[in-house]
């Protein structure tokens, strides 16, 4: 029966998964925390004007849009970015700067399923706002770091640009803002002579043109070594040399902080969305073909949402996309191993001892089932091997009567008798 | 303007209010461990007819509808049970039962708007699939008054009925199961005059209305009693009776496994899903009027969506309702009190170490921003104090030369200069 199953292009997270899920949002959480962002939380369906507004082409055209029943052009959000700016505009307009905002949450785009792209998706995302200094842009590089070090992952990389790189360029040929989105988003595809044609086309000039062809080869792994490159290649475009120079301010910071990790330098770098006007990156783990984290500066955006020009800049990390790489990489998360209570009850009179041991157990903070089948003992027994419990508890007529029950470990396949006051004690201590 | 305006019933959370609905999640989520329950994670969308196949009138004329891009029936889910019934009968089936299942998440109604009732809203909802022992409602009872007292709710009670009551009189009446529904909904909107008449029209006795009207006044908070007088009043309708039993059995498991909570035994309670088959109960907190949780057990639904007969029971927390609550009654997340520490260099030298210092004090756990507004020290130490900052590092070139900095106990207002490599100590020091 077709509505027995997901839609197209959703899933389910069966336990090991949405346990992985929730794990990653767990420490992304914890990270906001360390590096002082707070926590708000903004709806999954929003107009889609707001959506709309500065998501760029390929998100505009892949939005999960509908009509709602009251007749509203309206979307589920595919992305964070824009309800965090109508937030910053509107309710939180008075707040003093800067303003660290983090969320977690699910996220939606109509799109052909495929490998690591599915209609509903998990990220955690970090806005950072109020601030157009560099320390602020290698912040959200190092937290980028932090999170995927914290998860366990060994190997990784960044991919780093600066929009302001190619802006700067265009903007000089008096290619119009808009125009060169057009541009932006046929080098995210990778469609580079497309680009270079389309340049053209909006009245770039041949020497333009001869440095933007330079410049998509200009990229490697050498920071220095990539940057002066690309400040020779971009000499005669005084913005295009800003944006070089603050790309190298952020990656010093960064590199001097202690931090070390793997960058690509790629100054032709563009991302889907069009609101970034600054640094952008995308970390990636070797052997998984899509980013795990994408984010950038976007210092007009607040603006165009009635706010005051305010600088900022935000990440986004791909919860289940790092669960993918989790299990590829066989990463996995880091929780203590903990007791797994099994109460079983031989007949009626011991089944409300059994409610009343699971309660005790519960509050020193075991974790306790009482067996709801009516099984007998041994069934009983063979399920919860099944489940992986760690001790189970046998509750007879006969040691009730003496205050006590049968404690069984079930790795050891050891059973005793010991006094009901003690059996959480009796259970923590097996443990050691 | 209209698209900077969240929509109608859709809500943003302020950090204050999130963190609440994210401590309640957390909480919630810790319980689902303690009672063995497993977390998956099911869409937000789903197809229209799983959704509606067994959730009554009144959700499925509220539910969040539309046609997606593709041409299919769709709905933003509005509770969690029929997604987790879809995945019990499909990708769960062969799984060994008790199945006890965890999820939580957004859900959706498109309603209007009123106190605690809103288009978005958030539940943690627990399903025991597989048991149709007394002892599994019971824990589920339990379960609920668990998460109210760690949530720190002082007064809180249950509603308790049972559908086996009604069902079973209006059964031997001959009254068809989806008529009977009908009369269930008019009741659970308290429209009991509707629902005699109705049920007369559908041909019940009048001795049959004499028994419902005086069902319909039988209720209290002396369980032993009002159950007392339920039997007598059902004693000619066998299935109205074995359910006041299994209530009966219930409450009595409950009550002796030493957890003490009010109840209020209503035998003419009846909830708004159609689904449900056995025993139904909500919770509530004095002097907020809506429910703050709803479950009960509903052995028909995994076979309706093509699983084997399972008897199973749940119960979906309102987390933002809880939020609601809490603020009502002042109820506070119990969280540590941490340390909050601002880092603020003079100079382009010391920015560079900031941004190292912040490193360390973050893998030692302490939460640390760097300043990234380019402010004076006095400025900057004046938003600190807005922003309930605990500690300020001062990073000067002077004290940075003898590999110190300057650490400030923003409560106190006492400064002092520490060796950089003890930073970490002084802070957690000053704090005990």
């Amino acid at each position: 029966m077709q509505q027995f199953r997901t839609l197209r292009g959703m899933r389910d997270f069966l336990p090991e998964d949405a346990e992985k899920l929730r794990y990653v949002e767990m420490v992304a959480r914890e990270l906001a925390k360390l590096y002082g962002y707070e926590e708000v939380v903004t709806p999954v369906v929003e107009h889609y004007d707001l959506l709309a507004a500065k998501s760029g082409e390929e998100i505009r055209e892949r939005m999960y849009a509908f009509r709602d029943m009251g007749g509203r052009m309206v979307a589920l959000r595919p992305e964070f970015t824009a309800s965090i700016a109508r937030l910053v505009a509107t309710k939180m307009r008075h707040e003093p700067k800067p303003l660290k905002l983090f969320s977690a949450g699910s996220l939606y785009r109509y799109d052909e399923p495929q490998y690591g792209r599915f209609r509903e998706f998990w990220q955690a995302n970090y806005e950072l706002v109020g601030s157009g200094k560099p320390e602020a842009d290698a912040e959200t590089l190092m937290l980028t770091h932090d999170l995927m070090e914290r998860l366990g992952f060994h190997t990784y990389w960044f991919k780093v640009g600066h929009v302001g790189i190619l802006r700067g360029i265009l903007a000089q040929e008096e290619i119009a803002e808009e125009r060169q989105s057009r541009i932006m988003q046929l080098l995210d595809k990778k469609r580079w002579n497309e680009a270079l044609t389309a340049s053209k086309e909006l009245g770039a000039s041949q020497s333009c043109r001869t440095t933007l062809k330079k410049l998509l080869e200009t990229q490697g792994k050498n920071v220095s070594q990539v940057l002066k490159k690309a400040k020779r290649c971009v000499k005669d475009y005084d913005g295009a040399v800003s944006a070089v120079e603050n790309l190298g301010e952020i990656l010093e910071l960064t590199g001097e902080s202690g931090v070390k990790f793997e960058t690509l330098i790629d100054a032709g770098f563009a991302r889907g969305l069009e609101y970034y006007t600054g640094m952008i990156f995308e970390s990636y783990v070797p052997g998984v073909e899509i980013a795990l984290a994408g984010g950038g500066r976007y210092d007009k955006l607040i603006e165009l949402f009635g706010g005051e020009p305010t600088p900022a800049l935000g990440v986004a990390q791909g919860i289940d996309r790092i669960v993918l790489a989790m299990r590829k990489k066989r990463v996995s998360p880091k929780v203590q191993e903990e007791n797994k209570v099994m109460i079983i009850a031989v007949g009626e009179e011991p089944k409300r001892k059994a409610v009343e041991l699971s309660v005790k157990l519960r509050k020193a903070r075991i974790c306790a089932e009482v067996e709801v089948m009516g099984r007998t003992v041994s069934k009983a027994l063979a399920d919860a091997d099944r489940r992986r419990v760690t001790h189970a508890v046998i509750v007879g007529p006969e040691e009730l009567s003496e205050g006590k029950v049968a404690l069984r470990n079930m790795k050891k396949r050891e059973q005793r008798v010991v006094e009901i006051e003690n059996l959480s004690k009796e259970i923590l201590r097996d443990t050691c």
